[in-house]
C-alpha cells in the first residue's frame, strides 16, 4: 500500500471547482462548517484520501460496518457558477512528515485530477477572553487578487498574528508553489472544544461570498446551546467566588 | 534486514483457515483468548512476524535464552471444518506508519500465503461505570454476510460507538479492501488493565461460532481472582467513604 | 516535493563567505543576533530552506498573506573582506533524522553552491544562578586554527562542558567532516527564554572579530527591560519571602 | 550522508574478537564496565559508528572542539587468546527503527568486518528494594553452549524476567539471528542512574571468564562514596520518620 493516496471515482466532470477545507482544530470552526454545507447542499463523495500519516483507526458505523480514518471530497449541489467541493475528516496527519505529504497529495489532487481553481481553508483563530457572540472572521490568502475578493465578503485581513498549524495553514502554502488562488479564513473563537459562533461567521462569509442560501436553523440552535451551558458555567463560578476559600478549593475536584 | 516480515515454515498445509488475532489491547481481552485457546487446543507456532515497528525488546525465556517481541501465528488442533490460526504476541506497532505497514502485512500474508478465509479480531469495548459480570460482545464486521453469520453466535451489532485503535480495527479495514471477510468482536469491559469476564464472553461466541467445546475452568478461576480482588477495593473504598474528609485525603498517598 | 531543498537566487556572487547560523535555541541569543545583525547591515534574503522536518506551520504576514516555516540565508551590506551571510528561522527540525539531514544540507549548500569559507553557529550557554550582566563568550570549534583565531576576539575555550544540542553543534561537526572552518560561540545565560544581555557579548565578540561597527542601542534598550522586569520578580520575591510560611505556598496559585 | 555507518581504520588485524558492549542503560552497569576496561587496558579506538538515529547532538571536548555523539569499538591491550573489543558511547538510537537499525549494523560490521566470535552485552538488571552490596549476575545467552560457558564464570541463568530493553538484548538476538554466539550479562541493581557495585560483579565474572586481572581500586572507591550517599540519605529518611506526619509531609517539598 503507498503511504498516501486518494480513490477517485473517475467519471465525475466538475465545472472550474471550488475547493473548502473543513478538518478538526481550534473550535471544531472548519469540521462545524464541513459538517454544514455537506448536510445543507447534500454533498455526494467523489474522493477519499487514505493515508499511513492519520491516526492508525477505524470507525465504528452504525450499520455494524466499519470504516478506515480518512479525509473525503464531497461535491455539493449548488447552482453556483463554479462547482463547490468540501474536504473533511476525522482526523490530520499525526507527524511533520505526515502533514507534509497529506497536505501536499490534497493540492496536488485537487489541481491536477480535478482542475481545481480555488482552495478555501476554514479554521478557527483563538481569541483569549470571554466567549464573544460577534466573531469577526479573519484571512490569510496566497496573493492581493485573492485578499480584495474576500474583503468584500466580509472577511478582515492583516489582524491575525502567530502561526497556522497543520492543514488549514500547510494548503495555503502549497496552493501558493504550485500557483493556485488560495486562503485560510479563520472565525474568532475563545473555546477550543467547539465554537458554533465561529462557524456561523464563517458561513455567513462564505454564504456572501458565493450566493448560497446557507440555512442557520440548525447552526443558530448549537449558539443557543453553547451560550445556555456557558451562563451555566458561569453563574457557577460566580457563586464559588462567594464562597470562602476552602470550599472553592474543593470545587476544584469536581473538574 | 527488511523492516517487516514474516517467517513461515512453508511445509504446512491448511485447511481454508479462519485468523483469530488476539493482540494487547483494552482489558488483555484479546490477549487473554489468545493465549487460553493456544493451550486449550495446543496451538503449534506455524509462522513469526518480526518488525521494527514493534517496540524494541528481547523477552527472557525461562531456559536462559532470548526471544525478540515479535507476532506469532499458531495452528489450533481442532476437529473443525476450517483450520482455526492463531495470532497474538507482546506488542504491536508503535507508530501509525508502523501500525499500517505490519497490520497490511498481516492481510496480505494470511490471504495470498495460508490461503485464509475470514480474520476474527478479539478487543475489549470500554464501558465506563462498575464491573459487569454479564458484558456483551459487540462487533463489527466487514460485510453485511459476515454481521449475519456471527448475530447467530450472539454477536451484538450497531451498539458499538467511537473508534477502534489499533489492530483490531485496521485488520478488518485492511482485509475489506483486500476483499477478505473480517470482523472485530469486542467484550465489554470496565477494567482496562485485565477483564477474563470480557475474555469469557468471547471464548463463549467463538465456541458456539466454530462448535468449540472450550473448557472455562481456567478463565472461571480469574474471573473468580478479579471478582474478590474488586470486593476488596470496594470494601476499602466505603469504610474509607466513612471517615472524616481529611482521612481520605491521606488515603491517596497509599496509590 | 523532495524533503528537504533549499531555493537559491542563482545569480548572486560571493565574495569567499562567511556563515553566521543563529536559529532559536537557548535564552534566544542566536535569534537575537541574527535579527540584529540584519537589520543593522540591510541583509538581503538570497536563499530559502524548505523541510518537511520543520514543524508544520505557516507565519500569518502583515500584509495579509501566508509564509511556511523555513530557515532562511541573508547577504549582509558590510566592507569587510569576507560577505557575511546570516541564516535565521522560526524553528529546527523536529526529529534526530530531520536534524541530521537539514544541518547536513545547510553545510553542504554553503559549502558547494555558494563556496563558503567558514560557519559560525551562536547559542546559549546555560548557567545556573543568578541573572549576570558580563556573561562571557565560551566556544568549540572544529580546529585549532580556528580556536586561536578567535581567542583574539575574546572568546574563552575549554571551560564548557555537556553537550550542544540541534543545529548550533551538528553544524560543527558536519563542517568538520566536510573540511570546513568551523565554530559555535555560546553567550552565558540564565534566562531561558530570552537573554539580550548574552546576545550583547556574542555581537561584541562578532563585531571585534570582522572589525564590524555594530551599534547597539536597540539590543541595550533591551537588556534594560530584561533587568528591571527581572527587578521586579526579585523585589516580589523577596516580599514574598517576609510573609508567614502559609501565605507563600498560596502564591503558587497564582503561576 | 547514509543514516547509519561505521568508520573503519582497515589496517587493524584481529586475534578472533569478542565484543563487549557496554552503553548507558540500567545503573549505568554497562557504560562503568566498559569504561572501566577501556582505562585498565589502555584501549585504543578502532572504528566509530555514527548514525542520524543517534540523538542529535555533539559533545564539548576541553581542549576546545567538538565530537558528534557516537558509538565508538576500543581494542583492549590484553594477553588472550581472543582479541577483546569494547564497544561504547554517549547514547542509544532513540526510536524502535532506529536501534533495529542500528544495533543490526553492530552486530553486522562485527562479524564480517572484524570476523568477530562473540558478543557479550552488559546491562542492569532491575531489582526492586534496598540497595544490595552482593548483586548477583543473570544472563540471557543465544545459545545452551554459550550459557554453559558463562555458568562456570558464575552467572545465573533463568532467574531473570521480563524483557531487555534495547542494544543490550536487540544485539543478543541479532546475533542469534546471525548464527553468533552472544550473551546479555545483567548486574543485579536497584540504584536507577549509577550502581558500581553491579559494575563490579560483572567485571568479576569477565575477569574470570577471560583470566584477566582488572584492577579493582576505582571501582571499590566509588563503591565506598556511594554506600556513604546512601546511608546519608537513609539516615535523613528515619529521622523524617521520626517526626510528626504534618512535618514529613512537608519535606516532600525540598525534592
Amino acid at each position: 500500500m503507498k503511504n498516501t493516496f486518494i480513490k477517485y471515482k473517475k467519471g465525475v466532470k466538475l465545472k472550474s471547482p471550488i475547493l473548502i477545507v473543513g478538518l478538526p482544530g481550534i473550535g471544531a470552526v472548519g469540521k462545524l462548517v464541513a459538517t454544514q454545507m455537506i448536510k445543507e447542499f447534500k454533498g455526494k463523495r467523489i474522493a477519499t484520501l487514505y493515508s499511513s500519516h492519520l491516526p492508525p483507526r477505524v470507525i465504528m458505523l452504525k450499520n455494524g460496518k466499519v470504516r478506515l480514518v480518512s479525509n473525503r471530497f464531497y461535491l455539493l449541489k449548488t447552482k453556483t457558477k463554479n462547482d463547490i467541493v468540501i474536504l473533511t475528516g476525522e482526523d490530520q496527519a499525526v507527524t511533520p512528515e505526515g502533514q507534509y505529504t497529506v497536505n501536499n497529495e490534497i493540492v496536488r489532487f485537487f489541481k491536477s485530477e480535478l482542475k481545481g481553481k480555488e482552495i478555501i481553508t476554514v479554521g478557527g483563530y483563538n481569541i483569549s477572553g470571554n466567549y464573544t457572540d460577534s466573531p469577526r472572521v479573519l484571512g490569510n490568502a496566497s496573493s492581493d487578487k485573492v485578499i480584495k475578493e474576500f474583503k468584500k465578503a466580509g472577511v478582515v485581513f492583516g489582524e491575525s498574528r502567530g502561526t497556522i498549524f497543520g492543514a488549514a495553514g500547510l494548503i495555503v502554502a502549497f496552493s501558493k508553489m504550485q500557483k493556485l488562488d488560495s486562503i485560510c479564513i479563520m472565525g474568532e473563537s475563545s473555546l477550543i472544544d467547539m465554537d458554533p459562533n465561529a462557524a456561523k461567521a464563517v458561513l455567513k462569509v462564505l454564504s456572501k461570498k458565493f450566493s448560497l442560501n446557507i440555512d442557520m436553523k440548525k447552526i443558530d440552535s448549537m449558539i443557543e446551546a453553547t451560550a445556555k451551558m456557558i451562563k451555566e458555567l458561569e453563574s457557577q463560578m460566580s457563586s464559588n467566588a462567594a464562597l470562602p476559600p476552602e470550599s472553592k478549593e474543593n470545587s476544584s475536584y469536581i473538574r
